[in-house]
């Protein structure tokens, strides 16, 4: 089920696969929490896995906690792509890709947790999982993986050129976009990296 | 206030100069509230003035007017800033500031408005509002200002190299950060500007 928008119908997405590539492009999720009666959101790293939305953390995280028994969600996944640069202040504006999902977690287990685990690592750092050594069965204990199930959603696209009426247009402003994209810098070697370690194939892929 | 933060207690920072830093950083928060009980998260642009956090909007927007109402709002505000790449899954992670703000919007009108609006316009494009026309009555009319006070707030920096076990250290697997920003393009000039219209300095000035 797609939900209503109820303004700027005209950005509303109802297409899947504009989701899911939204959803492929950002690893960084809010999930709303009601607590005590007040909203609380909380930034989280987030995988598509097929038609759900997986995430991870500490067992000992008390939000995990309450997502993992079932309380009521809703998770944000934001890409601001560009400025709109329009002639006026009013029509000048974002570039973004905004997808809301409403729901409940649901907690993996087993081999299906394992697999996650690895699914997640693999979407921040295409590779990385075949360069290391397995999961510890302790590392295994301490974390927790959760499931958002993709049924209630929207998305939202703003990715059009400024809309100045005419008598702007007439004027002597300029219009335009620019574009807005994250950028992976040189990877940084850790202190404590031993002498003779290159930069394994999935870190120089991420630039 | 700076709220408690439960896990994760060396990552808490409180100093208000950092919470400044990530609110002057980055315009893209995500807001939530509760409608009919369920948790509600919506992401817009979020533009700090001294002690408050503005956004702004239409007026006819359903979750503004919430927020206007003074509903009990939650707003994060995040910057992804690299990947700690460890020498185990478990140990990887993510370079973030992650700012919480809780509390309640209230409406800004007449002047304070005013000000607001181009104080949003310049965050997001600094320098534009000197080259653009002054707003039109119907402008103003159609735009709501929210202003919420920076009073309970908590923010988390991870920003650290990894931190592998001495055993995973001695091993082969390489160890450090990539770090992420985000990249201005160059500026694409609307298909309806006029010839000789140049790139203006503000445009300029983004990359």
């Amino acid at each position: 089920m797609n939900t209503e928008i109820t303004r700027l119908r005209e950005k509303r997405r109802s297409d899947r696969a504009e989701l899911d590539a939204l959803l492929d492009d950002v690893h960084v999720g809010h999930f709303a929490i009601v607590r005590d009666g007040t909203p609380v959101v909380f930034p989280t790293a987030v995988v598509r896995d097929g038609d759900r939305v997986l995430t991870h953390g500490s067992t000992g995280s008390p939000w995990l906690r309450a997502l993992a028994a079932g309380a009521s969600t809703s998770l944000a996944v934001t890409a601001m792509d560009g400025i709109v640069i329009a002639r006026s202040a009013f029509e000048s504006s974002i570039h973004y890709r905004s997808a809301v999902l409403f729901g409940s977690c649901y907690q993996l287990a087993g081999a299906e947790k394992l697999r996650a685990m690895d699914l997640i690592t693999d979407a921040l750092i295409p590779g990385r999982v075949a360069e290391l050594r397995p999961h510890t069965d302790k590392e295994i204990a301490a974390t927790q993986v959760l499931a958002l199930p993709i049924e209630t959603w929207s998305l939202k696209v703003s990715d059009g050129w400024p809309e100045d009426p005419p008598e702007d247009v007439a004027g002597d402003a300029w219009a335009g976009v620019v574009p807005i994209a994250p950028r992976y810098g040189y990877p940084r070697p850790a202190p404590d990296l031993r002498d003779g370690i290159a930069v394994p194939a999935s870190v120089a892929a991420l630039r």
